[in-house]
Parts: C-alpha cells; sequence; structure tokens
C-alpha cells in the first residue's frame, strides 16, 4: 500500500504569497492533502491583552465540504464549528504562538486562517507547518515596513503525524494509514528540536514508552526536513 | 483604470476535475475572482420531493476569509450565514436547476459548493458559470455509471455582471468598478440565448430604460463568449 | 380565474398613521395582502456610519405565522430568519433608501418594520409601497419638531410584481397567479418612473427580450397608480 | 388619571374570524392593546402524546417590534425568544388546555398564535381571552366538518390582570397603571368561575391576604364580563 | 404514600458556605431535592441600572443532566435555556429582590446560581431558600470588607409549593406528588409574613377560593419553619 | 508554596452511588477540586452504530458557574459549549472507551457526565478516574439485571496531570501549580500500564525529551495509586 519508506515524508510543496491580498499567505501540500494558509494583520488584540503591550497570535481552521471523501456539512450553514475544529484551531494557535515574541510583536494580532482544500489525513500538522510560512511572510511586511524593529520569531516551528500502521512505526499518515493506525501520535516541535507539544492516542490496544520513543523518533527525522523545506521556501 | 474594452471579459479560465474527491468540479478565475466549485451527488433528496420521481439541485457559497481585501469573520466562526450569502446561494442554486431536467435526475440530490479562494468582484456570476461545468461533470459521471439515462441538462447556463461606470455601460466589473458603479446589474441567460434571471439595483441614481438595455446587450455578448469557453473546458 | 383587467392592479389602500405609537405607520392592503408597516426613528446610527454625518435607512420583515394558507414556523421559534426573510428585508431596505438624502437625515437611523398580517402574493412590493407612506410620515414627524430642515426624501418610490400567466403578461400577481406564473418579476420605481430595482426569475422556460419589455410596461403602469394613491394617502 | 371605575374594564371588543386563512381567529382589542389571535389545525401531534388519542393545545406569543412605546429588537432577528416570552406562551397554553377535553379533540394539535400588534398592558391576559375565541371557531369549524363529535370544550376561560396602584386595588391595568402598581396579579378564570392560574407579584412591598383577596373579586367581577362578551362574539 | 403529615416540611438542612469560591454559597437539601447555591459579587451592574447608584441582584437556574430520574439534555449542548429554565430564574430572581434595598447595595451586581445536584420535587422553592442564605452571606461579607455600610436586606424571604393531593391539601410536595396534585401552588412570602409571590395552577380541574386558601395556611406555616431554619443557619 | 512530596498525589477520594437517580455515578475529590460524575444508561446508540451490534460511551462535561475563583459565564446562558470544553469531553470518552468492549457492551449507549462543583486544577483528569467508577458501577447493575453477560471493562483506567514547575517535575497540578508551569501534560493510562492518551504543552520554553521522561515516569506512578483506590472504591 504504502510505496514509500516507513520514515519519508510525503511529497511536500510549500507555495509562499499564494494569496492576492493577505499581508503572508502559504499553500501547502503534503502529498493530497492541501491547505491553503492566510496570516491576517489586524490593528487590535484581544480584550485581555490591552494595555499590556504584548499581541497575539491566534489561529482558525476550516474544511470545504467537498474536502472529504463524502460531502461534509458545511459549519457556517449547521451554525456552529465542532469540537474537532476548535480542538484544531486551538493547537494551531499554541503551536505558533511558541515561536513567537509577543511583545515585539506589538499590541496587534496577527490571525492565521488554514482553509481545507482538499484532505488525506494530516490536516492539522500541515496547517501548522504552512502556517509558520504564511506567519514569517506577514512579519516580513511588517519589517519591511517599520511596523516592527526586533526580532519577532524566535525559531522554526513544524509538525507531524506518526502511528503504528500494522505493528509498524510510520512517518506522516496519509487518510488511509490514519483510519488503520492503533496509535496516533502528532508531534510539534521547533527547528532547534525542541517539543512544543505532543497528542497521543492509542485507537485500539495502548501502546507502550517503546512505541512512543520510536514514533518520537519518526518525528524528529520529519520535522527536520519539513523546516529545511521552510527555510528553502523563504529563501532563508 | 480599466486596460480592456468596456465590451470585453476579463480573463476567464475554466478547469474541470480540480477536486479530487467530488463527482464534478471546476476552478474557475474571472480575473483575480477565484472560486473552487464542487458538484456533490447525494441519494437523497430534500423532503418536499420525496416520493415525487424528481430530483433537486442546490448551492451553497462561501468566502474564504481573507478572499478578500480585508479580512472578514468566517461565518462559521459567527454562527450563522450572512444574508448576502443566503442571497447568493439561492441565485446560484435557481440558475442551474434552470437548465436541469429534475425528472430525468432521478430522486437524488447534486450540491454545489462554492467557494472563493479570491474576490475581485463578480464571485456570484463566476460560481454560477463554473457551477454549471462542476455539475456537468458531476452528470456526465452519473451517465457513465449507468445511474440516468435520459438527458439531464436542456441547456447551458453562464453568467456576468454589468454596471455602469462612469457614465459608461462596461462588462464584466471587477471589484473597484463594481464599487463605483451606479448601476450593477447580474444577468443569468442560456446558451441558446434565454432569460434566466435579472438583477439590476441603482447604487446612485435611478437608471433608465434606455441603460437597461445597453447592459442587457453587454450581458448577452459576454454570455455568449463564457459558454463557449464552457463548452471548450468540457471539450463538447 | 382573474376578474380584472390583465393590466390592473388589486384594490389597493394605504392607511397612514394606523399604529399609536411609531413616528411613522401605514396599513398596506393590495387585495387581501395586508401588510403592518411602522417606521422608527432611533437616535444612533450604524457604526459604519458614525462621525459621517450621514443617517440611514433599514427594514425588517417578518410574516405572522398563519398569514399563508398554511401556518409557517415562527421565525422566532426556529431561532433564525430565512434566507428569503433577509433578502427581502434587504430589497425593501434598499429601494427606500434610493429616494432617500442621508445627509439631509443626519446621522439618525429609521427603521422600517414591514409585518405581513395576511398575505396572497406581492408581500415584498407592498412592503415597500406602504413602507413609503410610513417613512414619508416619519419624516414629516421629523419636520415638524424641527429634527430635519432640508427636504430628505427625493422622490417617490413604489413596487409591483408582474409575470406571465398562461402566456399572457399580467400587472400584480395574487398568490394563486404568481404560483403559477412561468417568469416572475418585481419592479420598485421612483415616482418620477427612475427604475431602481428589477427582479426578474424564469420559474419554467427562460423568457425573452420581448416578454421581459412587456412586464416593464405594465410595471411603470401599476407603479404610476401606486404613487398616484400614496399622494393622496399622504394629503399631498 | 384613570377615567373609568377602579372596578371596570376598559371598552373591550373580540372579532371572530379576522383572519382568513386561519380555522378560527380573534382580533380582541382591550383599550389600546390589539393582539391578532389564530388558531390553526394541526394533523400532528407533539411526540409524547403520539399513540395515546389525545390532542394538544399549544399557544405562541410574539410582539410586533413598534407594538411598544420604543421599538423592541426582533425576536426572530436577536435569535431567541426571551424569558418573557417563552413565560407568556406556556401561560396562555396552560390556561387554554384547562378548558378543553383533549381526548374528544382527538389525536391532533391546536396551534393559538397570539402576535400583539398594539401594546397598552394586559396583552397575556387579552391573549387568553381572545385565544378561547379562537380556539371556540376552530372548534366548530371541526365539528361542521365532521373531525369531531363529542364536545371538546368543556367551559368558557378568560383572563384579567388587577394591580394595587396608589394604594387602591383597581381592574384592568393599561401600561402606565402596570408601571406603577405596587402589587399586580394575573387571574385566569373559567366561565363557571373556578379558578385556572393566579400569578401574583411585589413588584414593591410584599402584599397581604387581605389585599389579594380584593385583588381576587375584582377579578371575578370582570372576568364574568368578558365571558358575557366571549358569548356575544360567538353567537351563543 | 406520605409518611408524614399533611402540613409537615421535607427534612430540610440549609449548609452556608459550602462552596470554596464564592462570596456566598449554602447547600440546601429539601428531603432528596439537593441544590447548591452560591452568590458571586460583581464590580459590574447591569446596563439599565448604570449611574442610578442602584445595584441589582439576579439568578441564573440549572439542573445537572441526570439529577432527574430519567437523564435530560443538558442545556449548554441543545444550546438554549428551556422556557421552564427561564421561567424559575426570573422567579428567584424577583424573590430574592422583595427583600433587598438596592441603594444599600450601591451600584454592583449579585449572581445567585442555583444548580440542581439532585431533583425530587420544589427545586425553584429550594432555590430561593437557600439563596437568601447564600446572598445573606455575601452581603455579610460585604459587610465585613466596609464595602456596603447601610442594611442592604430587609427582611427574610423563603417559599415552598403546596398542593391538592388526592382531595386533600398538602405542604411540600415531592415529585410523586407533585405528578399527581390536581392543584399545585408555590409561595413566596418573607420573614414578616408579607406574601411576595404567588403562582397557583390548576393541573386538573379548577379549583375554588376555599382550597386556594387552605394551600395559603399552609404555605404560611412552613415558611415561617424555613425562616427560622434560614436564622439557625446565619448565627442570627 | 507545595506542603507535600513532588511526586505525591494531593488527597484522593472516590465516593461511588453518590447521586441517586443514575445507574453509576462517583463523586471524585482531588484536593479542592470536586467532580460529580453519573453514568447514564440509554438504549439508543449513535446512528453511526445501528445495526452494528455494537454500543458506544460518551462524556459530557460541563463546570458550574462559581466552581472557579471568579464566576464564569454559564455555557447554556452563552448558547454554547466551549472549545475547551469540547476538547475535554472529547477526551474523556476517548479514554473510557480504550477500555470497554464495546461489543460485549450491546448496542445502547452510556453518557458519563462530569460535572465540576468546585475547581483547582486537573478537572478532566478527576473526570476520567472518577469516570471509570461511575462507569463500572453502570456495568456492575447491567450484568446484576442480566442486560450483559460477557465482560464489558477490558481494564481500569485511570488519569493524571503532570508538570515542571520552577524547573522541578511534580505530580498531580494543582491550579496554582498548573498556572506557573512551563510544560503541562496529562497522561491516561491503564491499570496494567499501557498508554492511552498522552497531551503535552510547552507552555513557556520548549521542553526535551528527557524532561518528557521523567514526566512520564511521575505520572506512571501517580496512575498506579489512583488504580488501587479504585479498586478499593468498587470493593475489588
Amino acid at each position: 500500500m504504502r510505496s514509500r519508506a516507513s520514515d519519508s515524508l510525503r511529497n511536500v510543496t510549500l507555495t509562499p504569497g499564494f494569496a492576492k491580498h493577505a499581508e503572508g499567505s502559504c499553500l501547502v501540500k503534503c502529498g493530497d492533502t492541501h491547505v491553503l494558509v492566510t496570516a491576517s494583520l489586524e490593528e487590535t488584540t484581544p480584550s485581555f491583552l490591552r494595555g499590556s503591550g504584548k499581541g497575539w497570535v491566534t489561529a482558525e481552521y476550516g474544511m470545504l465540504p467537498r474536502s472529504t471523501h463524502d460531502r461534509m456539512r458545511r459549519e457556517a450553514a449547521s451554525g456552529k464549528q465542532s469540537g474537532r475544529t476548535q480542538e484544531i484551531q486551538r493547537l494551531i494557535g499554541r503551536s505558533l504562538r511558541a515561536v513567537v515574541d509577543l511583545s515585539a510583536l506589538g499590541e496587534r494580532q496577527i490571525i492565521v486562517d488554514c482553509d481545507v482544500l482538499q484532505a488525506d489525513g494530516g490536516t492539522r500538522t500541515a496547517s501548522i507547518t504552512g502556517g509558520y510560512v504564511a506567519l514569517a511572510q506577514c512579519i516580513g511586511y511588517m519589517k519591511k515596513i517599520g511596523m516592527v524593529t526586533k526580532p519577532v520569531l524566535k525559531d522554526h516551528v513544524a509538525a507531524v503525524s506518526c502511528g503504528i500502521v500494522g505493528g509498524t512505526p510510520v512517518l506522516d499518515l496519509d487518510y488511509a494509514e490514519d483510519s488503520t493506525a492503533g496509535t496516533d501520535a502528532n508531534f510539534v516541535m521547533t527547528g532547534s528540536g525542541g517539543l512544543v507539544e505532543i497528542q497521543g492516542t492509542a485507537e485500539g490496544a495502548p501502546f507502550s514508552d517503546e512505541e512512543f520513543t520510536q514514533l518520537l523518533g519518526l518525528a524528529r527525522k520529519g520535522i527536520g526536513e519539513l523546516v529545511a523545506l521552510q527555510k528553502e521556501a523563504l529563501g532563508e
């Protein structure tokens, strides 16, 4: 089924500047998973930060109704965002904030919108990886116009999922693998290798410390490669 | 400001089959307006048609939050679709149904999702023009697998906006033109030239019968060209 | 079925001052369609106009649950206004604003509520015709107390629907006619004959330019008569 | 301020059959309080009664936005019914059901819609008094077409408010009296004088048993007169 | 069925200070009905009181999903509070405000949350009785820190339900009694015996003045006992 | 600040059968965090399992408004559950299902309601630990009445949070510790030591593999003790 090695990423492309209007943007493709990410700069900050001198980075996530194999009901039509949507956008926001100096950003907000055009597994990790690129482009724009002067980004950040499929630990699950994985874990790490977020779930039998350590190793390899692609896309 | 002739369409491309999962799809670009349309086949029909032997075609419409110059609030987050969104999706649905033989379709439903990736005026008319292509591709699929046998599509259908800008009647308004137009009208016509829908609005001063007739003439020219592009895209 | 001539309006009465509390009001009856319209003056303006010196006129529309042949669900109970309701209230608002000098109105808002007590076709056009009367009464009140000094109303405005029923173009459709019309169009015009809004829809087969021109002619005749009735009701 | 005696009702008129489409209806006017009530027959019953052979009577209540001195926000626009609205419609429903033999009604439902066209105090009690008339007319219709054969209505029911205003117990409060009343009570009684519902509230100081007894006496007198008007309106 | 006398309360306990964080709190148990009440002090007041120098006391009410015999749907999940919930929280708020000097409270608000941990009839009356204790504790705290100086509470307030069960008037209905009662009434009274609220409902046949007088007498006895328990709990 | 050892749990008590009506229940106290958990048996299953022969276990979570230091808005009043609430109830449901044989349960559903009476950190992990006890009691009831015959529970499951506070890895964070922790992780494990869920988040600086391993070790110790308390509470 899987044609590539168990420790290989799918084919990944990152296209910054895909969207005409946004201060930062990136079309990220991980295999057949395609996410359009935009970073929008707003001169207001959430009320809990007003007067603090600090800014904020937040994320929103959505899927086009037919990004999936069967059509899903449009969340705008059903009148609310699902628990899954809210969980994902909280994760993306936390992950990106982990590498942002909110004081250097100043009292303003960047909203990172991650819209899944086509889904084939790993949409939340692709959103983080591409979200970093859109965010960096937005901050680059702010620097250019003199809106920020100190470094805002403290590190790179990227994410990948790993899982145990048919007894084998594998990197970067597509939808078919994700559906059959016994254990499924998402990892978010910085460019310098620090852990930002770990989410591991036993879908079938519980997993052991050893299995978890193997997944962590695969993630470390994959995220290293993703950060290299981010640097290349941003011309660093 | 306007570099093309007052009776010229913007550059239009129609890419059928853009989406992997949908039975029909089309990426439609009219200048900087980009809409991703999918046609999803569902084996259920609205309750008011149950037992009638007839099917249904309906449309949904959405804009990515940063498809616009300033970021708009995500409708899924605000918990409801705006009046504008509902008005547009009703228009798209009516327009497409005008060329569908609902009895030949049989008791099933096609949902046409029009999601604006980038907006620069004319998103509703682009959705109708691209929606026809996605719908035709979906019906082609149904024919191929023997789900329908009689012709389902009775004609082509496409749409364009026209307006009076600085006193001059012009075809296919972009956002800048739309914002300054004194009168703004959307036209939906069939391939054989029949009128399906007319929506004309005086934004400033009322308009005259003569002005309206000029806009109708421009629309007729533009829609003829759009139908030719539809045929080409569908390989007819 | 139709006892009056194809170019005759139903019996129309306009009763200004029907409501005790409102600054302006009108009970409009077009045949068996009865709409109670009130114009409420509020000393606040929408946020997008704050500081502009300009005012606003907006409309809301509702139907009593048993205004229709079969009882409809109360929108307050279902928790949202339908797409049809929103489309209608946007149309009424646009139509009335077309004859209002928003600068002369000053930074305040008039809300025109159109509540259908009994429905028999043409509720949106009756709302516009009666809405003008309520609005004019409200502005008369504002003049009397010295709140406005310059003329606020630039012209009259009224509306009517026309359609092609059984092959014949007819003026002012009742519900039975509307349900069987092949083409159905709403026209909004000023007292001096300018076009404010045109909405034409093919319910069955597409319609031709000639048919549309015929409907436009009928509308022009009917709206002339409605404006005369408005003047009479307002004692002009 | 009050021109009539402390134990006099306001001028009351009950106009059955006011609405064209409904099986039963009544326009009830109590002074400047005007409520349009319709009774709609539906051939379905709430799920908790399915298979029981019993029917149901329920009520809904609404106020037109400008029925009041200052415009109120439309509940359909705010997306929910207020606590006050829900409390009132529960009271109306309970009161009407108190005189209905639900088994004789059969497994169907009557929905009584009470829409306040103009408010000047006592809208909930007017709704009950007029609601009985609309309900009786609806049941009369059901009898005529043979849908029910046994008597469905066990008695008449009507309602009135009383209060202590400036130290004096008075019958049938208008809005000005209601706003200044120290104690305010609504009474619902049957034609034969049985108590169906009592709701007494101290708006200022608590009230005594004696005061309450006085209000009860006034209510008994007023409801007797209202029931006589109901009989007259229904031609009994 | 009923093991205690017809004029006896169930076993009642009032435990002030049950909640760690709240300024005032009380766990009230009336037989198997258990309600956790907290009184939360907030330094804001509703907008209609801003600048008036007056404060406000309001109540909210909720039931844990499995406080009842069959699980009820969680109101937070269904997205709105039922009409019953709103009616109850309005009653609790009105009852508590009847003994509060809102001017002495100053421009701040106390929110009394009544959450039913276990239900066996009489949850709204238990909420009022326990709500007074939580409120008194909160005001005691405010006195201690000097936030209020004049007496805020003008009297005690407590509540109980009575009903006619199998022809016999009884005090303090449990769920089984409440379900079979022909007439059901809630009484709210002050410590000095003034009536604050009366809500009597005929569940089956209408009731007479005499029956109502008997229920009032029972309530007066029960509320006297409840006020004595309040004083004891508060160490007065 | 912390008076107990860095590898000590807070004082934990588990009281099964706390709620009168529910098939299973448990009051769980972890220090000042108190959660009332009920397990409700329902003879329906979600639609996606109908006909599969399998059952379902799901969880809902709520906080009383004043369970926290400052009062939180009631989710039923705000009309929706927050992203945090939904994330927590999804975690609890997944964790409990990890030890349930859904086929042995049969086509029915158990809803585990976790309502926080008082919060002092670790409410989600306490809900899982107490949820297991309520679930086990519910399944014990089902066994007793012969509703299930095969073993439904495959193992125990419990949860605890760990974190790095002031540079030191500590077990079972209270609110004050959680607010200042640099890294915060929740662990869910079975009685036999298998990992069910890991959620680790860097609140400040990213964390290392070594730090994470230390937290995992602390969790393993704590969960072992919690499972022993579960067995004791259930009399196993």
